[in-house]
């Protein structure tokens, strides 16, 4: 623990100074918007070291079955009781720790911190940062084991992919807390002769404690943003993750203290709050009086509940989207399959940009100076789904597991009810027993069935909708995203109006549209720097990853004025 | 109406041409942050035109009972009932609008232009603060017979101080919108021969209608903010003056809808909602479902209401402030007191930037080298008010009349209950016979009587706390503003030590300071693109004139991404 004289940690001093470039490359990116990963997103030795892998795995086998310390106070007990969608308990224990004690060590830890400078906080956010990417095997474990996902994936979007999300969102309120300069000389002439000149000194005041509630999909990804945000800005955070993907947060949140501490700055401006499923402690945590900020990953219906409840609160919700594909006409539908087919089954559709329900018209659609049949083209798709999934190793790679039980329940529910076109069927995991994987349901419905469309399957639950013709797909598809929520939204056309019609309906309710995709770029991808993620105009959520928007209401900028 | 064949109007790519060196000028001047009125604040001939006054008289005396045309949608009959506060009743005669009809107007308005450039809408936003310039003396005078401001004041916040505010937002609004480009290259490579290149559009879409409530004494002041940064960001608005101070925001609305009208757009894009006291729509426009933004000017017991209730909406609000004023130790007591005289006069009291505790340790505070007592210090307060107020014609133009008869009711009873220093009394204006003109009612209280200094005595009263000493003097001045909130702060000491206390104290709750003011310039004074309005830190509003998340919230960027 290094402080100076003046409270400014020497140690966040030097991770700013250490760490400037990637910051400065970082805001220059926010407006450049190119692609950009800061973090690289190879699992490589040449990058992450030769040890790296073996480390990782290392690090994440030494937290199973054993208590996860954290050192955080009004902890009382263990709890935790995480289970692998690959199949085995991982039996790691963490701290029960009460939530006022927690908020209240928030606040205290902020005296100190809303204190040191922008860059100083700054430069303990990027070590934060640079700690977590070294660390990206461990994580990718931590992730996969908890969320479901492939360890590919796991370690993109619960590492790098994640990492970057953060950087963004920090460089974004650096942007923002120095757009205006700390000190000003303020002279008004107030006669013929005379002039008035005041000094003004301009503080960044962070809001108070903030809360963040973590998902069970990405655990990592969908908390960065509000993490170093919020951090950044001066505020402390308390740390709520899903009670099935608490270990990746846990790591982080240790990470962070370790910082904080060795920057000068008390850890307890990050801790932990874990609760479970049977005693959830999610609603006493975001009405807390002394919350100010609350960001939400999760359900719409909680969710909501949220935007309507902790009025006390700034609050950033990310909830669910029912996405939707239009399908009007192509040059190629295979590759559209193909890529169509990878977007469904990439996670088992449990990314909240999957795309669910794809409008097509019963008569088919053009595809080049053909018109192919509403069956051909759904065949198209199941065909390129199975081709995908025909080696059962890269099958469990891409799907992943199924994260939660429901999901699994949710597949029957959904293939009794409706007509099916490809049933979901269990694939064995050739290196995990146990593991709950099923390849994706594909079902049939009409536009005269909204009780399927507006509604969301989470899950590996895709529908084909036959429509009269793509106007009514399109109006449909802006219907879904008005009323029930869209994240993303894919339109295949070669027809400029047609296509310009529907981008325009799309995007005015919110949907950031992609148009012809048939490479390797999926519509579930969101890049940190590049695209917006969740627009926060429908019912998908309030708040966007990551734009002014995002930051600007963590702070205030309060000023004194004394005569110079 | 001039529009081009592409939906954009050419008379509102002129009105960008004509005046993009202010707005240039205005986003400049947002991050150097210095002294700047790009609308002239004296009323003079020279600069406004040598018939400007009489002209603005001349149309004022026009509104006076006869019907308002607005010409707005959903009318039925008239309704209006102002009364002036310098004695007469005004008889202007507004339409009565449906809620309902005018919130629908203001949606289909919105699809022309939120499809509209940025530049387009900025420069709509432009012309209609020049418009609104160069009626500065009808406002003048509508200002002054709603608010019961003197004429130079209703000239100067009613007028140009409102226009720049009106400027401030909107080239925020600007500089957010501009952050991100409109199109984007963007290339990833995915392997080691292989790139795939896709065009991204980024497209700035509002978030729906957006509602403002006026307040009773600065109408045109804190509700421009709020209308150039929605109409920037593309939202309609709809304008709900208070039931006593309609006139200045039916004039802006007209004026506005004239611009749009002009420029090809739909007027409804700007409309006004007249109530009255006994049958108030306000919460139900507020909570109206197609409301997506919300800004609020008026009591904390409402503005907290629509905290509490509009959460389908953003919502922003200035609510009331407790303002607390430290006097510890100075070296001139008499310029002092002459300062904080006229900050407690002027407009009697009535700005949510005026003081109202004046904390004093009961011991005397430091003059120089000596002490002075309490009773000293509150009769060198009491005396430079009646010398500020000696005479009547002056004094008249200082204090302005009482806004409203609960505030002569609030300083009877007041006055009633409490150790008077200074009573009120009632002045005749040499010009209006029946102006409502009281002075400031002047008490005296201890730190043992929170029920007097914790709560907002609106109007001319204000109350001298005895303390124990300059610490308990900021404790409770902090206090105050955690609790019922403070939109300033002034703090007179001459000891650095307590004065970094102080604004350490005061700025943690997000009071700005004002350390020694002994000119001109007064604590009540926010000046446009320097000083933030209200800090959005305390309960006395969530949200600031004029920073990035004042604008932010108001629009999201969703994109396209097409292969290229």
């Amino acid at each position: 623990m290094t402080v100076a004289s003046g409270g400014v940690s020497t140690a966040g001093a030097g991770f700013f100074s250490q760490h400037e470039g990637m910051l400065e490359a970082a805001v220059q990116a926010l407006s450049t918007r190119t692609y950009k990963t800061p973090f690289p997103e190879i699992p490589s030795g040449k990058i992450y070291g030769e040890t790296a892998a073996a480390d990782g795995q290392t690090a994440f086998d030494g937290y199973l079955n054993a208590s996860f310390v954290l050192d955080q106070p009004g902890s009382d007990g263990e709890i935790g009781d995480e289970q692998s969608p690959f199949g085995m308990a991982l039996g790691v224990r963490y701290p029960r720790s009460d939530v006022n004690a927690l908020v209240s060590a928030g606040r205290a830890a902020m005296a100190h911190w809303r204190n040191a400078s922008i860059e100083t906080r700054s430069g303990v956010c990027l070590e934060i940062l640079h700690r977590l990417n070294k660390r990206s095997f461990e994580l990718a474990h931590a992730v996969m084991h908890t969320t479901g996902q492939g360890f590919m994936m796991s370690f993109q979007a619960g590492g790098p992919h994640a990492q970057d999300r953060g950087l963004e969102a920090l460089a974004c309120a650096y942007r923002e807390m120095t757009h205006v300069p700390s000190e000003v000389a303020w002279e008004k002439r107030i006669s013929k002769t005379d002039t008035e000149t005041y000094a003004k000194t301009q503080r960044i005041v962070p809001r108070g404690v903030a809360a963040i509630v973590g998902c069970s999909t990405f655990p990592t990804w969908n908390t960065y943003p509000a993490l170093f945000a919020n951090l950044a800005t001066g505020n402390a955070v308390v740390i709520k993750p899903h009670a099935g993907a608490i270990l990746p947060l846990a790591i982080t949140v240790k990470i962070a203290r370790d910082v904080l501490n060795e920057a000068g700055f008390d850890p307890n401006l990050v801790t932990l709050l874990v609760d479970t499923a049977d005693a959830p402690e999610t609603k006493q945590l975001v009405t807390h009086d002394d919350v100010r900020i609350v960001d939400y990953t999760g359900s719409t219906s909680f969710g909501s509940w949220i935007e309507e409840n902790a009025t006390q609160a700034a609050v950033f919700t990310e909830k669910a989207g029912v996405n939707c594909v239009v399908l009007d006409s192509v040059d190629d539908l295979k590759r559209v399959a193909e890529n169509l087919a990878f977007s469904i089954c990439l996670y088992s559709g449990q990314m909240c940009t999957s795309p669910q329900n794809v409008f097509v018209p019963a008569d088919g659609i053009r595809v080049g100076s053909e018109t192919v049949g509403f069956e051909d083209v759904a065949q198209a798709i199941v065909g390129a789904i199975d081709k995908l999934l025909g080696d059962p190793k890269m099958a469990c790679e891409i799907l992943g597991a199924i994260q939660s039980e429901a999901t699994v329940t949710r597949i029957e529910k959904a293939a009794g009810a409706l007509k099916v076109l490809r049933p979901s069927n269990t694939i064995e995991h050739p290196m995990h027993a146990g593991a709950r994987i099923h390849s994706p349901l594909v079902l049939q419905a009409t536009s005269s069935d909204p009780e399927v469309f507006m509604k969301e399957w989470f899950g590996p639950i895709v529908c084909l909708i036959a429509t009269s013709d793509t106007s009514e797909s399109i109006e449909l598809a802006s219907r879904v995203a008005r009323e029930s929520g869209s994240i993303t939204g894919l339109l295949h056309t070669t027809d400029p109006t047609i296509e310009s019609n529907a981008v325009a309906a799309l995007t005015d309710v919110g949907v950031p549209v992609c148009v012809n995709l048939a490479g390797q770029k999926l519509v579930n991808h969101a890049s940190a720097f590049s695209d917006f993620h969740v627009s926060g105009l429908n019912v998908s959520g309030n708040a966007t990853f990551c734009d002014s928007a995002f930051v600007a209401n963590r702070f205030r900028t309060v000023q004194v004025c004394r005569p110079a």
